[in-house]
């Protein structure tokens, strides 16, 4: 059986048209459409807009975009030119200001002649990478689930509860995801999995993504808000916490969305083990603490004063909560502290959140695309430690 | 200069008509519309379908009810009837019971001819009784702010920060409020408070009634996420939380609204003081372990699956915000356990959270209407211990 990224990919190359096509985010959970993209300012916008987000899938659409530029126009000036449009697409997004520039490294080294079919190999290598570097998260994950649904309460109740918040599924990066990994290769080996999923307000991307991704994938869930996750931990109703992660302190500090840092200390206070899964490429070498080190977005007020959702016509439609001239603040992410991570699951296995456990990580070697490589024969993800 | 609550009252008393009239809590924060309630049933129906909300206000409108029917018929049997209509209005809440079985004790004993007068007497001195009681909580709290606003942090800053969640101000109760009656006490004083107010899903009682109370009485506010509550207590722009509780346990565990326990955890890892505010009455004495003996209440899926708000023509409208057939579990309250507590706020002073603490409470005589005492004598509020 397909996947069910395999049915609704977020993300398809095309080289032989010179195109990509997305999955519209935007219209999420409520119609399920697609974009194709043919101009470099076709994937700017899809980008700026959001019609495609998740810091990994917005790095493969860059790249995808920068080959669809460079097919139209291989020249060093349109190379060039295409990669700071891209880069400035998402200002934040790390991810994808690192694919952009890897990419933009690699074809200069590429005759303008050739440049359209190695870019169509690299964003599809990179793609490829992506994906095998998510599936091994799940791997590893897996095993964490697979203790967890040995104990006594998972086993008594004849399901594993996993609370999950935000989206870090498949719609995130393409396949797999990263929090979400291990629950799809739990669900794929059999185990009674069930993901409690936090609504995640002010954008709501429990309730439309993550939902609607685990629907397509026929894993049973059930939406709660934001505000009863702990209640839930109270009564036992949830055996571990899964949870993505946008940036990683060397130290294992963990900035995600806003709202994981008061999940992990309802976890903490009630004994459960809090996770975060992530790629290596998150952990920033370069910063310990998290709380002193990481600059936090503030986002639109408008965000948390109007809501946003499909009206009786069919329509997606906002509407206002609040009194005229209420202001909100609105900061995207918060950060977890390392003593409240039970452990970071990445592609290289599943690590203690302090830096001298994740020290030997920063020195396995990344892996390099090789443009003279026939096409089909990408290097694989490296495996290492675990 | 009036009060908010003089110029919006959410109750109001009219024995000349013979009628109630309330502000239609379902239209805020978008019209402030009131209500003329002229017969038993429309008591009966504001209190079903939360035209009135909040546990005190519930109980000063079902005495108004009984005044209302008795005023149409003074009967032993109308008095009965009229009694189990109005605690049947909303089953679960306890001031309801306590409000229409006390009333109805007192009018039992006054002779049916003169139990018009004697109901809107004993109705108009159980709303003194309970604006008494609020203001006094007010009262001590305020003490608590003033300190907190001497702390080095709020001085800096020039404002002291205080996070409620949900809806424990004025519409609440009446008058002043329970967690929000210190904050309009400090108001009045002269200290610079500046209230964080929580959205509080899946009923949005803090983006709309507690943002528009605040707002009424002039007070600065700004509106968060439930999830950002725990960030800003991390970055120091929290100085002190303060909420209300459903029902309070002898050794001082805390039922409230779903959501109340996160930010406790969340107070509590940031040495933030964490105070709840309550009338005596809602101390369950019979009970001392929260967790265990109080059955919290599952509400419709439907309040977490939809989204309500104004549409651009000014009309209340719903919204849909998941996947066809998604599930929502939507548990009402949760419960705080006294360690996470730093002091409960009554008409009687601040106590710990401890059973020997609040023991003294429990002593102190209630007072009781007199209904032969002259219209406009009423008996105040206790004083004592503090």
């Amino acid at each position: 059986m397909k996947e069910a990224w395999d049915r609704s990919p977020p993300l398809r190359l095309d080289p032989r048209r010179a195109l990509i096509d997305v999955l519209d985010q935007t219209q999420l959970p409520f119609h399920n459409r697609r974009r194709e993209l043919g101009t470099l300012e076709d994937c700017v916008g899809a980008i700026s807009n959001m019609v495609v987000r998740g810091a990994p899938l917005i790095g493969l659409v860059a790249a995808g975009g920068l080959a669809v530029a460079v097919s139209a126009d291989p020249s060093d000036a349109n190379l060039e030119a295409a990669s700071v449009a891209l880069i400035a697409s998402r200002p934040t997004a790390v991810n994808l200001r690192w694919a952009v520039e890897g990419m933009h490294a690699a074809l200069r080294s590429v005759p303008p002649g050739q440049r359209r079919d190695a870019a169509w190999r690299y964003a599809a290598w990179l793609q490829r990478e992506e994906h095998a570097c998510c599936e091994r998260i799940g791997e590893h994950g897996y095993t964490l689930l697979r203790e967890a649904a040995a104990t006594g309460r998972a086993q008594a109740r004849g399901r594993l509860n996993i609370l999950t918040h935000c989206n870090a599924g498949w719609l995130a990066t393409g396949a797999w995801g990263t929090a979400l990994a291990p629950v799809y290769r739990a669900w794929r080996e059999g185990l009674p999995v069930h993901v409690w999923v936090d609504e995640t307000r002010p954008r709501n991307q429990g309730a439309r993504l993550t939902a609607w991704e685990l629907r397509e994938a026929g894993i049973p869930h059930t939406l709660i808000v934001d505000n009863a996750a702990g209640h839930l931990m109270q009564r036992g109703e949830v055996d571990l916490c899964l949870v993505g992660s946008d940036r990683t302190t060397r130290a294992g500090d963990v900035c995600n969305k806003i709202g994981t840092y008061q999940k992990a200390l309802a976890a903490g206070d009630n004994d459960l083990p809090f996770y975060v899964a992530l790629p290596r490429s998150t952990i920033d070498w370069s910063i310990a603490d998290g709380l002193g080190e990481i600059p936090i977005e503030v986002r639109s007020q408008e965000e948390v004063l109007r809501l946003e959702g499909l009206d009786s016509l069919g329509v997606i439609y906002c509407l206002s909560q609040t009194p005229t001239g209420c202001a909100a603040r609105n900061p995207a992410f918060d950060v977890t502290p390392a003593r409240l991570v039970s452990g970071l699951i990445c592609e290289y296995g599943v690590f203690a959140a302090n830096e001298r456990a994740l020290a030997p990580l920063q020195a396995i070697p990344e892996t390099a695309f090789t443009p003279a490589a026939p096409a089909g024969d990408f290097p694989g993800v490296v495996h290492g430690l675990s």
